[in-house]
């Protein structure tokens, strides 16, 4: 291993152990703390690629055991951020993958408002989540959300989109697209009425009984909400949308998962002339 | 709980515990057994309703303890398939999933041959996926093809659909889509050959290099090709085509997610007339 002089070793009674603990596990303890975890080579990349300021970097042995973690690591070193090495069980402990890939960073947490996330004019697609729960479907969502070419990410209670799986499920997007955290009882209300006042108009995505999204006609700055794995779009939602568009299946199959609705739902609002 | 006279306990000795085990971590296993694992409330319902046949049911206390669970224990009881119960401790060892929901089946393998697939005549959308490796991936492909009106997929090499976490992430879509499994070294010869033969045209999918999705003009008789998370569609593969879509991103992100892609593509296809 390239041992450096600045790359201590890291046991389990460190402070900083607690620290990954607690960002692993908590969306409070990310905000307070402004930091997250960033987990395997990928998503390490994708942070290095942004530029994503760095708290702490911890590597185990594994890392170097292939080129290309070899050439992620002499990046981070030269990231010139505080250098830790941990044993292969601490890091398994410490991840949240099933198998971790010998790297774990603390990075600076994405903040971002949502009024300096809608442009003030011209063409914009916010996609909104309201309640989704699972961190993979919110992860692939923000996935889904940067390809299509949306402006950013509303995300309204349910998982943390900076939390471990969800930003692993953005594959880096996370870095790179804005996603605006509400929560709170009021989060869906203060959402949607500061987006319907920046002028975009609300549609939902709903398994059934909204107007086929091929037919919709979705003017050119358009909030796309999405609502929760079980439950759906909220009355409080549904009061504020200007329409809901639902995809006609085929089949007894009961819905879609959420994310590749939104997929095929975003995709059509991309083909309008942005 | 409910215990009726034929709700023998099952402990860790036990030989069916040994098979759950197999049929848990082996596709060969599953394969020469004819028979999956259906782990939680949700497929055990899916799998009821589709009427799969069961050879063994089992069970611990946490499945009644909701109405719903006590529902499914009731209908599981009336299938007259043998019945276990066991612990909390080993059904957690027995199930894939990270929580188990107090109900584990051993069902019926689906076994489809892609002959029997694929329509003789009128319009047809096959749904290939070529070296797909993560289970809940797959597993949402033959969820979305179901939705998108497909007769069935192909699945070549790459994960198991009837593994543990394929078939929860299919929703149940594996019990009701016919999905055929092609293993060996020329098991995409074999497959793309066949469907040629039967008057299919062939299209991959491809983050960049192909035809625009909107333009394609997919004709009415046509299988969608979609390749491994990592190395997209190989050589052999290619080959065979006659065209290669890809969806056009807006931004710098690498790709979508292979089941994101593919919800796109195959709901583009099936705006063709069936």
């Amino acid at each position: 291993m390239n041992t450096t002089h600045s790359h201590r070793p890291i046991g389990r009674g460190n402070p900083l152990v607690a620290r990954l603990r607690r960002l692993s596990r908590s969306a409070a303890d990310r905000e307070s703390e402004s930091a997250m975890l960033v987990e395997g080579i990928r998503l390490a990349e994708e942070a290095l690629a942004c530029r994503v300021p760095l708290d702490a970097v911890i590597t185990s042995e594994r890392l170097n055991r292939t080129p290309r973690g070899a050439a992620l690591f002499a990046l981070l070193v030269a990231s010139q951020a505080p250098l830790w090495r941990a044993g292969d069980s601490l890091m398994d402990s410490l991840g949240d993958a099933d198998t971790h890939q010998g790297v774990l960073l603390v990075a600076a947490l994405p903040s971002h408002r949502l009024e300096a996330i809608i442009p003030r004019e011209g063409a914009a697609l916010l996609v909104v989540t309201a309640g989704v729960q699972d961190p993979g479907n919110l992860g692939a969502l923000v996935r889904i959300a940067e390809a299509a070419g949306a402006c950013g990410v509303a995300s309204i209670e349910g998982a943390d989109p900076c939390g471990p799986k969800a930003a692993r499920a953005s594959a880096g997007s996370i870095f790179r697209l804005p996603v605006a955290r509400l929560t709170g009882p009021d989060a869906a209300t203060r959402c949607l009425d500061l987006c319907r006042a920046r002028g975009l108009a609300l549609f939902g995505a709903a398994p059934f009984g909204g107007v086929d999204y091929r037919g919709a006609r979705l003017p050119s700055r358009v909030g796309i909400v999405l609502g929760g794995e079980g439950h759906g779009l909220g009355e409080d939602v549904l009061r504020r949308l200007d329409g809901v568009v639902s995809i006609p299946m085929r089949s007894s199959v009961e819905s879609l998962n959420v994310a590749s609705a939104a997929a095929v739902i975003l995709f059509e609002a991309a083909r309008r002339p942005l």
